[in-house]
């Protein structure tokens, strides 16, 4: 696989996890056929500062033009090639269940830069059943499904108490991104990469907001967390 | 509802948006029969700096003992109130789809202070189907749910078309604080909460250090961002 260089650049952290805020709010722009933006709306649709945004962007190497803004169609285009997103990377689900269903079929992948290209389960009574384009494949066949050396994003969404056996799994295939909904923490070997998605998370953040209006506070406090 | 005085401390947003991560850390310490922690320890289980964690917890007036560290049940305490976590408050959930689903039968929310009091669909097959302890619910039935003036959060697992009908419903219900899974952006009046959930954003960011990676880099970008 050929990487641009521009992907190469030194990206912080916390500048990565906010370019796909970016890229939903130009998604939004790009809905709308608006074609170029200011710093100041883009951050505000994004719910950052202008001055984050503009120090954020100049790591991909894009600069606004006073006056004029962003292009939009460039920007997106600049974060999407910085995210790795211009072309698909494979998803292989591992958990048929509610969540795993939900997540084969959001439609919210396919058109960011991600394909699911398999999905398993280790229930007999799952396993054959067709979702969309894909059929459920049995656990034996993970090993098969995945060629090492080669990018692939392993979603494990299986309940807690298999998650880990699913992890070691997937990191011995080869996969070395892992997206954990599963409501426990694992463990993988350094060098995989692996995030977990907590959905209370986002709930507990509310609750939070809901206790300060219980309590007469008026300050909106989720202005420009959102 | 009584409002703990230590629960109006201003918390900044961004503090806020840490301290789910800190309980997690808390609660794999608890589960493991830990009983006090470093702040170098607890930092590094939830993916910050010491420095930080440190700031963060300051906001609400808890200081660890130096060389002995935070005691683990009282700290979980104290961000539990700060999140008000020490009730239950009730989540009422609209689209059982297979996301709805998998979020009433999410594992996390009961343990984490939440909830699910309702399910509603407004598909006629789905409605009276039980799920778990619940029946699912018309949708001309979410007013007569909902109690303007007691805090409840709604929370919209619908197909995107749907999502901006049904929290213009939840709003003139009298819910304030609404989590939107939906594939779309949703438009709520200012004084209500609104926190979106895109599945992708932690896709995208796993996808950034696999493309890291392919480039030949060998820096972890992901240490200490987890």
């Amino acid at each position: 696989m050929s990487v641009d260089q521009a992907a190469k650049r030194e990206i912080p952290d916390a500048t990565v996890a906010r370019l796909p805020g970016y890229l939903r709010a130009l998604g939004q722009l790009t809905a709308q056929d608006v074609l170029s933006v200011s710093s100041e709306e883009l951050a505000h649709s994004a719910g950052v500062s202008s001055a984050k945004l503009r120090k954020d962007l100049s790591h991909l190497g894009s600069y606004g033009v006073r006056g004029v803004g962003y292009d939009v169609a460039h920007l997106t285009y600049q974060i999407s090639r910085a995210l790795g997103l211009t072309h698909d990377w494979p998803v292989l689900i591992v958990g048929m269940g509610n969540l795993g269903r939900a997540l084969a079929s959001y439609g919210g992948f396919a058109t960011k830069g991600f394909k699911v290209v398999a999905l398993l389960d280790r229930d007999p009574t799952l396993v054959g059943q067709q979702l969309d384009d894909l059929r459920v494949q049995p656990m034996t066949e993970l090993e098969s499904l995945v060629t090492p050396g080669e990018a692939c994003i392993g979603v494990i969404a299986t309940p807690a108490g298999s998650a880990q056996e699913v992890a070691d799994r997937l990191v011995a295939a080869g996969v070395s991104s892992i997206l954990n909904f599963a409501a426990t923490a694992i463990q993988v070997p350094e060098g995989v990469h692996m995030r977990k998605v907590d959905l209370s998370t986002e709930l507990q953040i509310l609750a939070f907001h809901e206790q300060q209006r219980s309590g007469g506070m008026t300050d909106d406090l989720l202005e420009g967390a959102g």
